[in-house]
Formats: structure tokens, sequence, C-alpha cells
């Protein structure tokens, strides 16, 4: 076995069987529905990619375990190097596909694991460190797209995880000897149902008492028992009914699709399980996950997205004869300057990153440019699609169907009147693009990727030394304690 | 005759033929295809909102032809006062609908033309004026729903009028003995075929030799050579599949709706033409438009879109249970604090309105508060937006199919995993209005209405007083010239 | 007795003796002093305002106790109009003296005492508001200078009044047959020593316990027992050393001078006293009070100083040659916008005022709008200045002396060096007043005029209706309770 | 000959005898003058930095002429790493000093001559680049201190440069055989008169035709012919007024001392001219300069800058016993992403350099990461120094005199008064700090150092490769040309 192709990738798909309900009906043929058919061709096209060898530095890797080249989306970060790649991977993937790598969280939730089971092992002599190396083997070996679950589904934030429905966060409803039973549901899942295995993390810390929600594990994503639901917005409706994927905004990869993921009395081997009880672990297994996801997310995902969204901005506008005018020039060079503040702290996350723990041998990024990254961008990319919303003029939003381009009746007006610098379908193509982006669900979206905003203020806060800084302020101050 | 009534608004649409096309496919009955519907619903409700005693004194007022009770929507101000009344218009039916109030355009328009007719008619002793009144006595009798058209199709804006496809601005393509023929296309008329008339005003100012293109008219919706091309996006396709319409993010009165309309030479006799051929009134006239305009649009009509959003919020804070949350309750602070700043410079543009021209009869607001709305609602919208959609949280993009609350596989999946204060039900209805707001047309939109936000900075640069202010700046210096 | 003149005023501080020190020395004639002679004399350009033909109308109004003209600083406001006209006045006199109104702050408190003793009164069975209007009387008859005092020192923020040293709110520390005996401190208060008397309020809420706390009371500013401390900073220190007062940045009228008002145990006879010991009357003194001086200094005072400001950043463009650039003209416009934004929140608290309480004939400015003008303003003020700071260019910080251009070694290269389009001491001076706005200290001060924007955005949340604006969002919602 | 020592530095100012005025006044002695003497105290502080084995590291390089161990200031880029030692330099002097490295832009010229003048040799043939490395090497040998110089007078700016005076640029006003004479000014130079020597750039690109002003030369600073006239604004009367520095808001370091630096025909050896005539090379130069120099000043000196007043606003929060409160710690939290997100661009920056041109061994930034560091910067220390004067308090505009600490009349109320979780006079330290951050010249300054924020905008515009994001948009859109 060596790296996966497209097509392999498509029929091992072809193969599994999910229970997945898509409008209130089940899907049968994740290949077929053209709503999960996005999903699969996004991954598709990620296997393709680390085919290609004009990509292949940044999209594959050499194996800790085996030294053999490796997809990158299933690699330990051993050095700053390979952070900076893969931030560059998450920058490549997101300029290629406009929407999510769907492997993205798998990747950075097994680093995540792969830091703290070493810590673990070490601090409780327990062995998920090499349980995890053998699963690891095995997914690089053959391959497999791993998708990441990460967020529980909470119900009422004011409860605290005891005090409400227990089911309200994933956790151990059973322990056997061969292995433990888990309950409960992730939302906000990115493609899962298109993955060959999911990891499973917690949501978050977790305090003494609360044991049995201190759970991570492996699981092959058509298990008995885990049901997806998928999301269902006005963008899957026009999917579906589409006539064809060119008169769509992002035709072949669609928007990021997720779905509810319920976990019903879910069996896990223990070989399988990475976190089984400890409770303390919990809180930073969460943080060692951000770490990397935030850096990423912020720091370069969007970064990917923003080229697309600065190029056809800047493409409308040429195509309108406006594009000389100095507060179009003007918005460009902000949103540019948005963008790359964030690309840059991905950069300066990577290069500062560290092992940790040391002796672990994995490498994390800094925190401090981490979360800024993630910050800058959740407040930047709203800016970004006003920008381009503004630049794109008012057909964004009042943009007539591409099928008037064939009705006899309506043709030669459309062609006539929505035609400026170049003929009107392809001025109507770039604004459907434009759409998709500045008048679609990417702005809450960049909010909730990689977790609130809020959450990263605190972390920013932590990461922050604000001890140094008062030193400096006292010492300039003449103030002595 | 009196105000209408809902059913016999209705009544009439019903009876009104007009050519219009959604998704490359005629539309037979405007009352029954789910788009229009919702044009037609919002529209009835005008009616319905004029008929109700506790809103009539904001919907309605007296003419100033016949003295008798009207729709305000077909009032020319004549006080402060009724501009005032005029922006609470605009308030309430933002409030009211969550879209468009599809008579508003019209209003201003007509409005436009009260105080521009006149002044033409005293430098150039034409009799403009009084054929208006004659044609406003006649709409004020019938109340009929009245649409205005203004922005050009344009095509490449790198090229003057006379440079390009003549067509690119509606202009007379012929005279007659009792009318004019005219040609040409109007961009994002909003809901024109579900009114009975339009107006139809020049795109802007105009130089010399550009005399056909200075031409004012009202024309009947269903008036031969007229063809609506309407608007298609997502959430078009959403209310097209809609089975039940309490599955949508505005259920019954929907977004925005507008067409390209389309003149192919199109009849209007004299008796319905404002302006014909007095290219330097263009530019004036486009101006008083705008005035009104920008007031009502940046200063009112989001300010009630703003309401709805903030409520909205506060509800999907309640019902997660993060409502107590500081950053929360910031957060909802600042919506409103950005959305009253808007509303403050509606009132102010109100209050300090004037007669324009002396002896017209006719009030204009302030200019310089008129353009401080809008172009702070245009970046402030994106604003509300944004924190509206960091309080939703993930689900505002993850939302499953309500068909799911109905699906025997899910139903009980998404009944407990997505309950929290509140039964899931309850939470996703609110959280599909905002998935409407945040993630939807509304950001691009509310750049676009009224104009581009460029052009209301260059008419704020005119209607600030600079050199008053570099007097007080001098006095203070001591510099003496 | 009727309004008094400017040399009235001035005689009559002369005459007045305060026990006041300035860089640890006490200051012997404020007439004389640089920096107090400053206060003096924007004191005294108020009641040249007042006497001018061309500012009477917004610097008088008819006393409602005798009808006579009176200063508008001494006036309790009876209408909207009235209101209006209150706002007008801190725009004229910011736009005039570029500096404090410094009766402004007594207005407003005389103001919320009018109200708030009306409502005692009914409450209570007290005799403060005849109490009230006999001093009202007096002082409008004398057309006295009024000043405000409100901030306590407050000491610790993290202890409650009763908590930690009695006296770091000013309290009654004594009660006699004849007065009471205050102690403690007001900070922050704008040239009290330059005014005639001090009218004092409670710094905020009190509850049960904190009695001796709940006073309101005026005082003659010589008063036996009365300190003042002066703020002292490097404006203060270039003024005191300036040979030519036209080497400073505002001439004639200087920055805002504030001073730290110490009481130690000084009598105030009962006559004089407007609360004494009811607590539950401290919260909605300070909340009226806030009221109509947020209005003021939010949506009026700041936007006088914005417009010297415009003005002067024009003025410095037009001189060096760049005000033809789109972004310098963007810049200018775009400080309008951010400025007139802020004045619309004073017109429409005005206007949107109310009697308050009912039946006390006093009117109150809207609290909603009041709120946002003093937040918009506080953030939007940063802005201008930062703008200004841009088009200025380096000049406002790297300017040489004006004592250049009498040196013989250095005044033939100042003057060709420094020439632009415009000679080098005209273009010195503007830029010296950019460099008293731009990189002075209104930033910081701005933030604390009228409080800190953290206790506004508390107002603006209790403000706004939260309540129905959910309301608003469930009907869209279609959800019912 | 090594590195020179604090004393060593102090003693050759002492003997160097400069030519410069200050309030008009000739300044006698560098060493005693209080504002001067503050530069003289920084620079020596440069020197201890550098011999501090704490600080070796950054402040010290391996000269790639001598491979001795030379000063940072003197070192010439020769990797990636050295410009991220280069940045840390200026960030820790920063932090350091809380005022200008003023051996830093002398530093960045150096480096764009590194690079330009080997390019110069290999386009035309000409000896430039070993005549500058003559100069290096006993620069180097020497450490001397090497100001930098590039902003010209300019004048009218709506005149180009052969338009109006001549001198208005410095440019060569005669060619001898053994050197030149140039004439003009330079503004905005910082601490040049206590530097030795100062290298001279010209400030812009240039045409044909304007050969005479392509000059690049260094100068020693008590050169005949120059004349330095300071800056001089409330905070130079503040210091020259001071009786004890501990009063002031940077005691020991000053503020950032600027001056005008004129030449009045000043003879420059052909030795020490390192462009003469090359009108094509001017612009390029300029650019290589902008390059380091942006990275340099946006992403590291503000940011040490943004460190003291982030330690100093904690401090002061603490102080008055508010460190708790949500909205200070997200204050806090604000300014440390906003200055953070700058420090990335210029890690990136640094990471990303290239050697340029290929072949001479001279690396530089990159400059797209470089432009968004000064542009973040710009903008965002304002909204530091906001953030800060929120939370300094009042007391920031407010403070009085330290010398009422030792007024009998005054002292026990300033000490009772302003104390709150710490004594009065840490109080009154600290905030002495932020008064001098956010209510002094520190906002306009950072607009401009390293030029202003437009021509990092048009920088940017450049440096962004927007071709290739038109690429991705267009293979998103499905669009084939």
């Amino acid at each position: 076995m060596g790296l996966m192709s497209p097509e392999e990738y498509k029929m091992s798909i072809q193969r599994m069987k999910v229970n997945a309900y898509l409008d209130g009906k089940k899907i049968e043929n994740l290949l077929e529905n053209p709503v999960t058919q996005s999903v699969v061709e996004a991954t598709a096209k990620l296997y393709a990619l680390a085919a290609d060898p004009q990509h292949e530095k940044v999209l594959t890797a050499d194996s800790h375990l085996t030294g053999k080249k490796i997809n990158r989306n299933l690699h330990v970060n051993r050095s700053p190097a390979d952070l900076e790649a893969r931030a560059d991977m998450a920058l490549l993937t997101s300029q290629t596909l406009g929407t999510c790598n769907y492997r993205c969280v798998g990747c950075d939730a097994l680093n995540a694991l792969a830091s703290v089971t070493y810590e673990i092992d070490r601090v409780k002599g327990t062995e998920y460190h090499s349980r995890f190396h053998a699963f690891l083997g095995k997914i690089q070996a053959k391959d497999g797209a791993l998708s990441g679950a990460v967020t529980d589904a909470k119900g009422n934030r004011g409860k605290g995880i005891l005090e409400g429905d227990p089911d309200m966060y994933v956790h151990m409803a059973g322990r056997k000897t061969d292995g433990i039973i888990v309950r409960g549901a992730k939302l906000h899942q990115s493609g899962a149902f298109a993955a060959h295995e999911t990891l499973v993390l917690p949501g978050g810390a977790l305090r003494k008492g609360e044991e049995d929600y201190a759970v991570a594990f492996v699981v092959p994503n058509s298990a008995r028992g885990i049901t997806y639901i998928l999301q269902y917005n006005p963008l899957s409706v026009e999917r579906e009914q589409a006539e064809d994927i060119f008169h769509l905004g992002n035709p072949q990869f669609g928007q990021r699709e997720t779905c509810l993921m319920v976990f019903d009395d879910v069996f896990i081997p223990y070989e399988n399980v990475f976190l089984c009880g400890e409770a303390e672990f919990a809180g930073v297994l969460i943080q060692r996950f951000a770490k990397t996801h935030r850096m990423n997310c912020g720091g370069a995902c969007k970064v990917g997205f923003a080229d697309i969204i600065i190029g056809a901005a800047q493409l409308a506008a040429e195509y309108a004869g406006t594009e000389k005018a100095p507060h179009i020039r003007e918005a460009i060079t902000h949103m540019v300057r948005i963008s790359e503040a964030s690309h840059a702290c991905a950069i300066a996350a990577a290069v500062k990153g560290k092992e940790e723990p040391l002796g672990s041998g994995v490498y994390m990024p800094d925190d401090l440019f981490g979360n800024v990254a993630k910050i800058s961008t959740a407040h930047g990319f709203w800016q970004i699609m006003a920008l381009a919303g503004d630049i794109a003029g008012g057909l964004v939003v009042t943009l007539p169907s591409f099928k008037e381009l064939k009705n006899p009746a309506t043709k030669s007006y459309v062609e006539k009147y929505l035609k400026a610098a170049v003929p009107a379908e392809k001025r109507m193509r770039i604004t459907k693009v434009l759409q998709n982006w500045t008048a679609g669900l990417h702005g809450p979206g960049t909010w909730h990727g990689a977790g609130s905003t809020q959450a990263q203020m605190i972390s920013l806060h932590r990461a922050a030394n604000i001890e140094e800084k008062k030193r400096l302020a006292k010492r300039i101050a003449g103030i002595e304690d």
C-alpha cells in the first residue's frame, strides 16, 4: 500500500455504508447525492493534489514511524518546518477547493493525541502512546481519510455537564472487558460521512467526577450506532435542484458540508481508545488540538479563501470597468492587508513552534500567534466579505438565473444588459462566486470554526506574558516594589 | 374610492398581467408562485397596516391635493413632521416585514419629482408640475402601489453614456406626437412586478448632448414591451422547494425580491412624462431622490431590520443559556449602539429638513445627515450581522432540515441534541431567522441600497461645510489671510 | 442686575480668593498665572458670546422663574426646543473656544437637581425643590459662573464605599443645626477655581447605610476648607514658559484645565443643601445628570472640537499641497461622517426629550440617543484624531520652536525649508493647532468626560427596549410562547 | 578597536562639535542640555546592551567583512536569521528605551546601500560597492553611531522636484574633482546630532533630468555647513524645566527627539559618495530601505512600545483595583492581539526574506509582510493608545504635579485622595507613563515613521500577487479566457 488515488478513495466510499440523512431522507449513495457528492469530490481532490508533483512537497511528508511517504494529513509534526508545511497545506487546499479540507480536523486531532498520549503515559504509566502509534501506523499505511470530532451538543450552556441530560456530552455509557460503549452527539462535523474514520476528542476541560466524559477514540465512520444528520440550508437546496453545477457559486466542491454525528451506544474496542477516564488530561488535550487548529483555521485556511475572494472582486471590478477607481484599489489593498496579517500569524506560530512535551518529538505551534491568527481572522473575514460585497455591486444580490441565458424570451435581454467589459455570462459567473462568499454562510462559519472567539480571547490572555510587560513598564516608570 | 384593502390589492394584482420570468420560466400567477407570492404578501401587509388603527398615523397622511386620507407612500412631504413620519414608516414596515416596503422607492421618487418639476417649470416655463399633480391625484385616489426605478444597466463603467451601446441607459428611442418611446433596462428593481405602476427616473446627472436620456415618467407595470427578469439565488430555490414556509428564514414576507426591468420600446403618453430632454435637471432630480431615500434606507429601514436581528440574537442567547455572559451583553449593546446611531441620523435629517425649492411646499431632509445615515449603516450593518453571527453560534451554519423533526430515523436525535433551555424546534426556528440575516444576501444588499457608499461619500463631502470649519481652525490658530 | 459682562466677570474673579495650587506653588492671581488665565479668558468669552447679538439666541434663555433673559448655562430646560438649544450651545462654545465651556457641568447638574428635587419632595414631603428654586433665582439674577462636581476620589475600586477610607467619597462628616459639614474630594473638576460657585452631586448610586454620602449642595468656590490642586502636564509647562501665547496650540483658551477639589470639613448652610441623606435618590440624580451631560458632551461639545480639527486638517493639506489626493478627501469625509453621526444623536436626544418627572416642567433628553452619542464619540474621537494625525504629516511631531523664526542662525533655514504652498509661519501655526489635538490630552479626555464608556454601555443596555425587539423577532420566526 | 563602551561613546560625543539649536538657542553641550541628554543616554544604553551578555546575541553580529564581532546596528543582513535578529533588536531596544534606537535608520539605510551598490556596479560598471565596503569596514571597526537621513523638506507637494525651489530636495549643488557639494534639508531626523555620522539617501524615486538629486553619501555629523534645528513641543519644555527627571513620562530616555538637518553646501569627498547621478536607481534604493525599515518600525519597534503600554495599563488597573472587570481583561487582551499581529508580520517578513539581488549576499525581508506590519501598526497603535487611555482613567489627563507630594499645603491631600490599592506616588508614576503614551506625540509619530501609510498601501498593492488571486477565482468560477 502507498498513497491512495482519487479513484481508489471514491471506490472505498462507494463501498462504505453510512447511515446519513439529508432533508429528512436517507442518503442512498454518497457519490450520487448532489450535496454529499461535493464533499466526495473535494476529498478526492485532496488525494489528487498529493499525487501531483507540483504540490507533493506540501501535501505529503515522511512518516516518522516508517520513513515512508504519507499524506501530510496523517503526519505528526516533528519540527517548525513541518508546522510551516502544515499551514501551507491549509492555504493550498483552501485556494484550490474554496471549501474545507475535510481531513484537516482529523490531522490536528491526531497531533494533539500524539503529544498528550505521550504525556499521560509518563505521568500515569499507561500505554496510550503505543496504542496510538499502532493506530497511526495502520491509517498511514492505508492512507485513510480521517475526520475529527470535537464539539459536543452541550444543550443548555447555563448548566454544568453533570447537571442536565448526561448525553449532552459524548461519554462512556458503559465499559466492557474488550472495549467501551459511547453515547452522545458531536455538532458541526465537517464531512465526517465521506471520511473513513473519525477521531473523537472531548470537547473541553473536565473536572473530577466527570471521568466518564474523558474519552478519546477512533471509530470507523460506518460503525453500528452512528447516525449522520446533515445540515440543510438554502445552498443545499440550490445544489440539490441545480441542473448544471456551473450555475452554483462553488461548482465542484460546494460549501462546507457538516452534520450532527450521533453516537447511540457505539462499541469501541480498547485498541482504539486513547483516553479513558483521565479527566485531568481532557483540558490539555483540547488545548493542544486548538493550538494547531487555530493556526491553520485562522492563519492559512481562511487566507486561501480570501485569495479567491480578492481575485474574484478584482475580476468583478475589471469586468464592470471600475478597477481603476482609487477607492476600488484601496479596498483591494485593504483586503490583502487584512488577510496577510492573519497569514503572518500562522507563519510566526509555525516558526516559533516548540516540542511539546519535551521528549515527545511532537511540535506544537506558538499559542499566542495561533490565537491571534484566529481572532484576527474572525473579525477580518467579515471586513473582507464586506469590502468584496461593496466592490461586487448590487448584482451579487439581484443576479438572475443562468437559465435565462437559454430562455428565448429573456436571453437577448440578459446578454445585452448584463454585458459590461466582458460578456454577460462571464460577469454572471464571477458574481455567483462572490455571492457564495459575501452572501452565504461564511461569515458565521468563520466566527465558529476552531471554537468561539471568546475562547480564543481567554487563551490569548493566558498566552500573553502580562507579568513581563508589567516589569517593562515598572522599569520605565522607575517603580520599585 | 379610498384606501385599498389587502384583498382588493391582491385581486388587482391577480388581474394585472405582467411579463415576468423566474429561473428561465414564465410566471403564470404572481399570487401562486412561491417567490412572487412573498412580495404580494408583503405588499398586502402594507395595505393592512394602513388600515390598522394602531399604525394609521404612521401609514397614512392627508393629501395636500384633496385633504383626504391617503397612504403615506403616496404622500408628498410638506413639513419636517412629515419627514419624521416618513422615516417612522420605514422603521415600522421593516420591523413588521423583515423585508422591503416595496412602495418605498416609488414614494421617494415621487417626492423628488414634486420638488424638481416645480423647479423646472419656474426656470423653463414648462408644465411638468401640473402634469405631475394630475398623475398624483389619480394614483392617490385609487391608492395604487407605485414602484420606483432608478439604476440603469450601465454596462462598462469605464465608458461614458454616449460611448458604448446607447441602450445601456434608459432613454427616448423615439418621440411621437402623443408620447415617447423608451428603451433600456433598470437593474435591481425591488418588487416592481407586484406593484401597479412604476415611476422611472434617470439614474444620474447628465451632460449636454445626453438629452435623450433625460426622461422621467410613470408607466403601468403591465405595459406592452416591459419584461421582468427576476433575481434567482439560493434563497429563491429554497422558497420554491419549501413544503412549509415556516421552514424558511422569513416565512411570510421573504427576502427582498428584485428584477431586471426591461423597456423594449415602450410607449409613454405625454401626460405620463415628467422630464423630457432637460438634461440639466437630471442631476438635481436624482440628488433630491437620494436625499430622502438615504435617510429612509440608512436611518430607518435597516434600523427596523436591526431590531429583528437584535431580538433574535438575544433570544438565541437565552435559548442556549448564554445570555448572562458579559461578552454577550456587550455584543447586544454594541448592536443597539450601531443601529441607533443611524436611527438618530434619520431623525436629525428629518427635523432639520427644509422646503426645497422655496415656494414648492415640498420638504426634503437634510442632506448631510441623510448621507451619514446611509454610510454609517452600510458599514454598521455588517458589524451587526457579524455580532449576531457570533452570538448565534455555529448552528446558524450547520442547522439540519426541519423535516428531520418528522423523520422517524432522526426525530428523537434532533429533538434531544438540539434542545437547550427551550425545545429543539423553537431553537431551530430562531436560528433560521438568524441564518437569513447573517448568512443571506443582506450584507451586500445594504451596501448598494440607495446607491453606492462612494456616491454618498462624495455627497457628504459636498454637504459638509468645510470652508466654515477652516474658518474656525484659522481663528483658533490666529491665522489671518 | 442682568447678564454679567466679561469685564465684570474678570473683576469678580480678581476679588474672589481661592486656595489653589499649581506645580507645588500657590496661585496668587488667577488672572495673571498663565495657566489659570486661560480658564478665565475662556469663561470671559462665554459672557461675551451671550452679549453678542449673533449668538444671543443660543447663549441666553428666558428664566421660567422670572421671565427675564438669563444665560442659558443657568437655564432649566422646559421643552425639546430648550434641549436643542442646550446642545447648540455646547457646539458653539466648543467651536469658539476649542476647550471647555467651564459652566457646562454646572448647567447639567442644575437640571438634574431641578428634576429630582421635585420628585423627592413629592415622595418624601421635603422642601428641596423650593430651596433649589430660591438658589436658582439668586444665581440667575447675578449671572454667576456655576461649576459642577461629580466624580469622587474613590480610591481602591475593588472595595465598597463603606469598606475603605470613609473620605474617599464626599460625605457629611457632621450635621449641625444650621448646616452640614462635608468632607472628601472631587476629581477632574474642570475650571472650578475660576467659577463663582460649585454645585456638588453624589458620584453614583447609593445603598441603604450610605445615607451620609447622599448629599448635594452648592458652595461658593472661595469657601473656607476648599483647596484646589491643579492638573500639571507638558502643556501646562509649555504655557507657563511661553513668551508668546501664539506659540501655543490653543493660544487664548488653552487646554481643559482641571483640578482635584478637596473639601476639608466645609460648612454648608441648609439653604444650600438639596439632598441630605436620601440615599435612594442618589442614583436617579446622577442618572438624570448623565442624561443631559452625555448628550452635550458626546453629541455637541466634541462635535465642535471636531469641526476645528477637520478645518485644521484641511488647511494643513492645502498648505502642503496635498488636498486633492483621493485618500485625503476620503479621510476628511470620514472625519465629517464620524463627527456628524454623534451630532445627529444629540439632535435626536433633544427632539425626543420628555418631561421628567411628569408635572415638573423639566425636560430631559432621550437616554438611548444620549448614551449612543457619548459612546460613539468616545470611539470616534480617536478615529478623528488618528485621521487628522495622518493628514497633518510628521511635522506635527517634529515641529521646531517658533523662536527659530527669530533666531539669526536658523531663521532663513526654517523659513525656506518649512515653506510649502504658504509661508513657513502659517504652516507652523496650523501644525501647532493639530499638535494640540492629535498629540495632546484629548484622546483620554474624551473617554472619561461624562463618565466611562462602560457606564454608558450599561445605561444603553438598560435604555434599549430589548424585550420589544425579541417580540419582533418571535413574530417573524412564527414563535409563540 | 572593538565595541565601544557607553562611556567611550559619551566622551566621543562630548568631543564632537555640532551646530544645533533648540528653542531658538544654540546647544552648548549635548550631554548637559536636558533634551539632547536624553538622546545621548538612550544611545549610550544601546552600547551598554551590546556589552550585556544577556543581550549580546541580539545586539551584536559577526561582520561579513572581517568575521569580528560588531554591533548589529552596523551589520549587513546575510540570512533570514539575521533579519529575525534585526527585528528582535528593534523589539528589545523599544522595550528597554521606550523611545528610538537612534542607530536604527542608519542600519536600514546601510543595508539598502549594500544591496543597491552591488546592483549598480553590475549594471553600470561603477565601483560604489567596494567604496561602500571600505566605509563599512571603517565604521564597523570604530563602532560608530550611524544615523540615517531620508525625508526631504519637499515644500509644496502639488509641484514636482524640478518645478519649485531646487533646494527642497537634497541634491548636488556642485561637483568638484575630489568630491561634491550638497545642499538641501532632511526633515524628521531622529537623533542625528548625537550620532557620529549620517548616511543620506534620496527621499524617493527620481526621473530622467533629476540626476543631481540622485545622491547618497555618508557625512560626519560635525561637518561644516550642517545645522540641526531641533523639534520643540510641550514635552520638550516639560523636560527642560523638570527638577527631577522622575517626574517625566519616560525619565531617562525621553521622547523621540528629531531635528531638521540642513545641508548648506556641504563638501563630501568621493570616497563617501555611494550614488552620484544614477537617477534610475534612486527608486530601488528607497524601496529597499523601506523594506527593512517597515518590518522593523511596524512589526518590532512599536510592538516593544506596546509591551510597555500594556504593562502600564495592567498596572494602572491593578493599582485602581479594577483589573478583574471583564471589560478591562478584554481591553488588555485586544491590545495584545493588535500588537502581536504586527509582530507576527515582522517575523513572517524576516523568515520569508530573500537575497536581493541574487549574488549580493544581502538579505531583504519580504515586502508584502513588511508593509502589512507597518500599516497594521499605523492603525493599531491608535487603538492601543485608545484602549490604554480608557483603562488609565481620567487621571491621565488631570494628574497634578509630583511637586505637590512635597508641598506642605497639599501633600496630605494628594497622598490621601490619589491613593488606591497602592500609595499615591506609585499610582502617579504609572499614570505619568501612560500620559506619555496616550496623550503625547506617539499617535501621529506612528503614522509617519517609515513613511506614510498611503505609500505603504501602494507598495502593498504592488507586492500582492493579484494576478495569481484572479487565477484562483477564475478556476473556481470555471471561467476560461
